[in-house]
């Protein structure tokens, strides 16, 4: 098993589209760039839902035709097969899909019973495959869910598996609610590592109680190496900053890196990246490890 | 091996004094007392170091002589043997005390070389022994110094092996400045608990670059059942609310809690002593699962 950890960058699509200001196109691809100049290649950068849902993120074909397609692996958030026939036509190959484990969420949240959501996950994941892209499934409310409480550990992973078999290229472990634990993460990603290998498996999780570095490093023992993370934690409520986004890039690579696991990000490289988001966000960003720096640097 | 953890608190000592606000020894009390109604039975209620150095702790006496003491697990902190015969008269019976792992932090702190320090060392445990009372010997800087970087991971684990060895009933594995990985906590603590056992070694960890809690969780994993932590994360620097604190006390709970592994602690509960120490420190205090409690609340 190869030690090296890819990190999936989504601050420029979960991130952005969390927060109240709307980030120009210009801006968006600014931030993108000290990203990579940070050593990021593997980046989430648009979603191709409907901009009257998502109006952070209207600007999905200007900001995918702004950036070099061949030069790094980009993505794109599709929510169905319209939204994917929109994203195609701008020559992204790598895609996301949003399967919930909890009914109760799915039809709250996308007005589809577990099953519809099911079947139109397995159509999008068809179509990509048809056509020779990368597909990759997140399973939101992996651990918890607002409504129902603690998701059953063997339901979700038995989803996960059955996504991977009909087709899936990856699916992602998400605790969008920051609700799990290192023990919970371990039971759901262990199974899935040794049935279908760590290519195949990326996990996501947000720090909304502090528990995500903890989940990070479980899943690691695992040997899960595909993991999504957000710069300065962007993502949280715009209100409560730093609470409940996602896990701070900066703080994973900061981890990695001590420990003698390549990420091939340069910690030190990604401040300009976190002072440029907060600046276009009005935001206050940054995770514990990029407190610290500008603490010792100051 | 016992699945229990022992949670140390440590917020009336370390936690409250770094903070630049002198808090009384009756709110000190009525901080406790709101802790011990959560279910802490470990907490570490004063130091005897000079007060001229540490003016925040000079009420030592006083606040031992506010407790039951054979209702719970009380400990104060002793700088040599002079402090050992002050505490002794309050009539504790546990007592911790701090070697560094780090020669130039040693000379810096206590104008002390390493053998100098661990001469003392081994008198003040000696002398603890013979009065049949509990030593626990705070390695810190065991991850890295300020002022050396990080610091070899076998003299770690030698010394403390060596302290152990002399007759201290515990070690614990300090990461004072919180620049340690979750690897490196698994390196320092697996050999000493497979050759002394759990009973024998604490984790004491700060959160300065957000890796608290996965050096938790690994140290848990390795078999480690003793921690230190700090209500609402108090013992960083004011100025930096929260920053560069102890483990927050409510995030081990909630996560240890949420595993279904026993602490004996009850989450909530702990918002009302966080709330207190906020009043009498006037600083902004909760680990980020306290901040998610609140919000779900209001």
């Amino acid at each position: 098993m190869s030690d090296r950890i890819i990190l999936n960058e989504v601050g420029l699509r979960d991130g952005l589209q969390n927060q109240a200001t709307i980030v120009s196109t210009e801006d968006k691809l600014k931030l993108l760039e000290l990203l990579e100049q940070a050593g990021l290649t593997h980046l989430e950068i648009a979603s191709f839902v409907h901009p009257k849902v998502v109006p952070q993120m209207a600007d999905a074909e200007a900001v995918v035709s702004g950036v070099d397609l061949s030069s790094r692996r980009y993505s794109g958030l599709i929510p169905n097969l319209r939204g994917y026939e929109r994203a195609k036509l701008t020559g992204l190959r790598e895609f996301g899909l949003i399967m919930s484990a909890s009914s109760t969420f799915s039809e709250r949240n996308v007005k589809m019973s577990l099953d519809q959501a099911r079947a139109t996950c397995d159509e999008v994941v068809d179509a990509i495959k048809a056509d020779g892209g990368h597909s990759r499934v997140y399973i939101s409310c992996a651990c918890a869910c607002p409504y129902e409480g603690k998701i059953d550990e063997d339901f979700v992973v038995g989803l996960a598996a059955d996504i991977l078999e009909k087709g899936a290229n990856e699916v992602s472990i998400s605790d969008t609610i920051g609700a799990g634990t290192p023990l919970q993460i371990a039971n759901l990603t262990a199974p899935l590592i040794q049935q279908y290998g760590a290519e195949r498996v990326n996990l996501h999780v947000h720090d909304t109680r502090g528990q995500a570095l903890g989940m990070v490093w479980s899943a690691y023992l695992q040997g899960v190496r595909n993991f999504d993370a957000s710069i300065g934690g962007l993502g949280g409520c715009p209100f409560a900053p730093g609470a409940s986004g996602n896990v701070a890039t900066e703080d994973l690579v900061y981890m990695f890196n001590q420990s003698g696991i390549t990420t091939g990000v340069d910690f030190e490289a990604l401040e300009r990246a976190v002072a440029f988001a907060e600046a276009v966000t009005g935001s206050v960003l940054g995770g514990k490890s990029m407190q610290w720096l500008r603490r010792k640097s100051t």
